[in-house]
């Protein structure tokens, strides 16, 4: 699994901090990666661990693994697109990608050996090879922009954008062979960093350290017992979660049917999407975020769809043409999504200037370090009295870390070589991205993809989609209105991101792997094969999707993609400038924009303890465009959590990553049969509808006069 | 509480055997009395508490006592209302009273004790005197007829039956009027004969003798600390039903509206009443009743609705009028009644002749016996090994139950002098019933009170609602249809039913004032006091639910109030005979009048371990009019059991209980504000809808052009 909470954190960066809250095994804070070090070392892992052989790269390469690793990306890229095109907010899936994939090689594993076939002992460096490739696989779901770039350039997200000309529409083939020209670039521009990152910078990545603690415990006896109950407790929501959904669908006939639109508090609340819509998902994604998450969600519901937008609505007729829809980019949609893109830009802006100001600070110090004492880990520098020497377990663990090696030369000719292929090709699938745009960006691409890599490992905090917004304001500028700025803004934005978030997810994982004593090089061919199947899963699985469900990207349907909108707007803005927005939306765009980034410097300057309680303004900006209902969601998801955990604390750490991840496997799966059904045209037989006393009143003399 | 079980067994029956499941001090079944006596003397619940003092029988009638029993006497009332109106099963509520009252009072006498207040403390005699009150008071919500041959006289239900003339509508102050009169004498009939039933002939009153072990358990500190738990997981559910209640009342804007219409398993088993309609109420009293009880009731539906009616549906025009409403007693519906009554009368039948039978048979030889040897009890006569000596317990409890006498010529001048009066008013009220009828009642129901007293000492089993139908065919066919023999039948059925019912619920009372060393006394004063509370109460909250719901015993409604249908239509049966029934009916009758008397045959043949699969006839009838939804949430709520009880038997018997009666008192409380919000006109403001995918699409063309 490992860097798969990396990658999802990626999304529009709300989960940032999340690592916090997701392994019990890991309870470290951001910024304490030096004390945890120490930690590490009391009890040695390692030692434990000392009478089982490693087994050679190759056979930690194993047939079974990737059978795994084929079906979990499935399950997980559904989930994913699923995630992508309602909210666009993905929770880590680490755990639940753990305790599957350790569960389904163990139990593959005991029926072979119970039905005498000789069976390979399933070991830890194996499960990391799962993780990782399940990782690259479905990470590809979130890269390839299917709720982002790739489905913002549309002629279905176009009608909701102020640009409707500068158009391409998805095709099954185009993005396969997109996605295989960009993914695999990132892989190679870090390769020959991973020594530097891994072994003398000696960084965190708390996500890869604690997906590497979680399979380290799955494979000590206690530990198989405790993931056990965890496979048990998911199980049961799971099969809980996917039945509710195939129940839930027996009333969806017809728009605006079924629970999904339950008026839970009311018909004036619902108006102004405050429900609770009775989805599992974002219960269980509730559960997984931290709190703060999901209040700062809710948060973002009433400052938005509870305060600002019923107020500017009274101002139609004064601040723009009042006879335009409310879905009109020219009316009050135009204030919802510029206001959502300020909020994400100004979060996105301090970020990015303090994890590259961080990131560079920390490279001066350890680059002068490094000339003058030799190699000394940052983490050893922090902790002086550590210095001595190393322990058993990093020892070991840097003993196997060093002895497969990749060569560099196989590593820049593979990124020189596939950078020539995809210069070549990706101007033929985008005409409107010169040839030249993409030389650039792969000249820029390796600094920036260390950058994120590097900071990741300090902060655990992806920028990747900050870098993608670099692209798009960039190129799209560059290009202009005239040269299909839209598409190329957007194109070059997959390009960058791709890279740069591949980039930090292998680190990730070479990071998990030193903790668990798997390959470099394994992982290396374990990423590529999970980042091949990706290119092949997610592209399939977003079809099934734009097929299966023709109101894909319509405000109010089920899934609203909110993010494509978004991002083709930034797009827009990027090409046209802010002219054609109505009264005063710049100015409360500005407003916005400079509340998330001062929120932001509060946050950093009011110390830990009070930080805790404030909000996150990334996470406020997406009920601001889609509404309230998933932060209700949430919300009930969050208490649950806090209760539980005012309860039974240690129960509910073990086992609120469990039900959560069952929740959201249960009904992410139930999107599948769910498609299939609306491809083969089987509709619901029933409406569940909510009407109003006096509609209803109507609707029964009409049925009852027919 | 005591008798409580004792009356809503009469309800149609149906809680036969019931009581086994109730407490789990009391696993006895019944025929196996005269081994449990012998347990019963192995450890001696009286030294328990032989330090504590009985307090005098003055002293066991307290202020507060009266106070909580009028409290929850309104909370019972209203539930057993619901439960009439609704489908007429009713389940024990022993023990969520024997829990409350106990609750109540305990709380009280804490509050008063720490607050500095001088408070009497609590005793198990004056918990049996709140027991008492409240199933006093809330019994005559039951046997005043409410969902039966009160309600059966009037406009409303003769609607739904074949004769509209003969009726009377239901006024407060003339039920009033007519309670007082009638519900006394029940009392006065039996209280001479208590020495005989309970120290002479030693019965064993299953229910009684359960409250009683109920009572003595909550004195003792573990009891007290179970019940505590007890009280706490009532409480839990009480408030989720009663907000569950409040939640769906919102959606019920018009008919047809809401969760009670929610198609769970589709439109089609809907439309032949096969749904969950989400009612807490129906769940917990499947929660109490035994599984053979549920498992009877759904395949009553099944065997209905689920064949025999849609087989019958088919045949219009031939067996019937095709052009009749499916609501005309002259068409469908004359087979739901009337093959419902035939599966009452024939299941009625064969437990009047059987108890009756035993009731003679052991009364035989009990006074042949006591000729013989004197005073010796049936109990002792079966275990011979028993007979030489009287327990501990056994001697305490005589000595204290013969302390305080009532008189003879008290309970005789008290019988007649309240017999005249109720012979003087009872024509007025109604004048159908001549008074010359009335007296021959009143001759004949201290026999009948006496034997319905013995036979449910003996079995559990009141047949009072079989008195009451024998009442209605004898009285009903001798004033004939001129003579209005419908409402004299009805009348009749009233007075019997009050006098056999109360005089049962009496003598269960003195059981339990004799195991837990209450006064006779107190006892019955407690009754008399109750009694009265009822004849107030129960009448008033029928007219709050009467003028609450408009649409009261209409079919398909939430009140259906189906009894009161089947009790007018026995009433026409006697008066009219069969003729005007469709065709095949009177066939179909006789066939199922026979199988309800087989099956009990059957039943009885084959030995205990087979008979608890036997389905009871009793409880199959009532879906035969009502339809199956209920019979879903009873299925529901027995699976909800057998899963606790497989998984923790000792938990699941401690909690079921405590659990069924929160859900049915939350729901049932619920019905108040409710009513009250009916009687203001506050209408609720949302619909939630079920159409058809077809209808759907109409409406929402209707919504969208207008």
């Amino acid at each position: 699994m490992g860097q798969e909470s990396q990658d999802y954190q990626n999304v529009d960066d709300v989960q940032n901090n999340r690592v916090d809250d997701e392994d019990p095994n890991q309870k470290r804070k951001r910024g304490e990666e030096n004390e945890e070090e120490e930690e590490e070392e009391i009890v040695s892992v390692e030692k434990l661990f000392a009478k089982q052989q490693v087994p050679s790269w190759t056979r930690q390469l194993t047939f079974r693994a990737f059978i795994i690793s084929g079906l979990l990306s499935v399950l997980f890229s559904v989930i994913v697109m699923k995630l992508n095109l309602t909210t666009g907010i993905i929770p880590s899936l680490n755990v639940s990608a753990g305790l599957l994939g350790f569960f389904f090689v163990s139990t593959w594993t005991k029926i072979l050996t119970k039905s005498g076939f000789l069976a390979q002992p399933f070991t830890r460096q194996e499960n990391t090879v799962i993780q990782t490739c399940i990782v690259a696989s479905s990470g590809i779901a979130f890269s390839g922009g299917f709720g982002s770039y790739l489905f913002g350039m549309s002629d279905r997200i176009a009608a909701h954008s102020s640009d409707t000309a500068d158009t391409k529409n998805p095709g099954l083939l185009w993005i396969i062979g997109f996605l295989f020209v960009v993914s695999f670039l990132g892989l190679f521009s870090v390769v020959p960093l991973r020594k530097i990152m891994i072994i003398d910078f000696k960084l965190t990545y708390p996500s890869g350290t604690a997906t590497a603690y979680l399979i380290n415990s799955f494979h000590t006896p206690q530990g198989a017992k405790l993931a056990k109950k965890q496979v048990k407790e998911l199980g049961k929501f799971f099969s809980f979660s996917f039945l509710w959904g195939f129940f839930q669908w027996f009333y969806t006939a017809g728009d605006n049917c079924g629970f999904v639109y339950f008026p839970s508090l009311g018909l004036k609340a619902f108006q102004n999407s405050f429900y609770f819509d009775f989805s599992p998902t974002y219960v269980g994604v509730g559960m997984i975020c931290p709190h703060i998450v999901n209040i700062s969600v809710l948060l973002g519901g009433i400052v938005s769809y509870g305060l600002m937008w019923p107020l500017i609505w009274n101002k139609r007729g004064d601040w723009y043409d009042a006879d335009l829809s409310p879905k009109s980019m020219n009316g009050l949609q135009a204030y919802k999504v510029f206001i959502a893109i300020s909020l994400i830009l100004g979060d996105g802006l301090y970020n990015f200037v303090k994890v590259l100001g961080r990131t560079l600070c920390a490279l001066y110090v350890q680059l002068r370090q490094k000339d003058n004492e030799g190699i000394l880990p940052v983490a050893e520098q922090a902790s002086p009295s550590n210095s001595e020497q190393l322990s058993f377990d990093d020892q070991r663990r840097t003993q196997l870390f060093l002895k497969d090696q990749i060569p560099t030369w196989f590593s820049a000719a593979g990124y020189v070589g596939i950078a020539a292929i995809s210069i070549a090709t990706v101007p033929h699938i985008f005409p409107q991205l010169k040839w030249y745009y993409v030389l650039v960006i792969y000249l820029i691409a390796p600094t920036l993809a260390f950058c994120n890599a590097y900071g990741c490992g300090l902060t655990d905090w992806s920028l990747a989609s900050t870098y993608g917004k670099v692209a798009i304001f960039t190129i799209g500028a560059w290009a202009g209105n005239s040269h299909g700025g839209v598409i190329a803004g957007l194109a070059a934005c997959g390009v960058m991101m791709n890279i740069v978030s591949t980039a930090s997810d292998l680190t990730q994982d070479f990071k998990t792997g030193y903790l668990t004593l798997a390959s470099p090089r394994s992982m290396f061919v374990s990423q590529i094969i999970g980042t091949a199947m990706g290119c092949v899963i997610s592209p399939s699985v977003f079809w099934l999707f734009f097929k299966a469900f023709p109101d894909l990207g319509e405000i109010g349907s089920a899934y609203p993609a909110p993010n494509a909108v978004v991002y083709r707007n930034m797009a827009i803005l990027a090409v046209e400038g802010t002219d054609s927005l109505p009264k005063y939306c710049v100015l409360l765009c500005g407003v916005f924009f400079a509340a998330a980034f001062l929120i932001n410097v509060i946050k950093d300057c009011i110390g830990k303890q009070r930080a805790r309680f404030v909000p996150l303004p990334m996470a406020m900006a997406i009920p601001f465009y889609i509404g309230t209902y998933f932060a209700i969601d949430m919300f009930i998801g969050s208490a649950i959590k806090f209760v539980w955990e005012k309860i039974n604390k240690a129960k509910a750490d073990a086992f609120v990553p469990a039900v959560a991840s069952g929740m959201i496997c249960g009904d992410g799966i139930w999107t599948l049969p769910a498609s299939i059904l609306a491809l083969a045209g089987v509709k619901p037989p029933i409406c569940m509808k909510f009407l109003s006393s006096k509609d209803n009143a109507r609707v029964d003399k009409f049925l009852g006069l027919s």
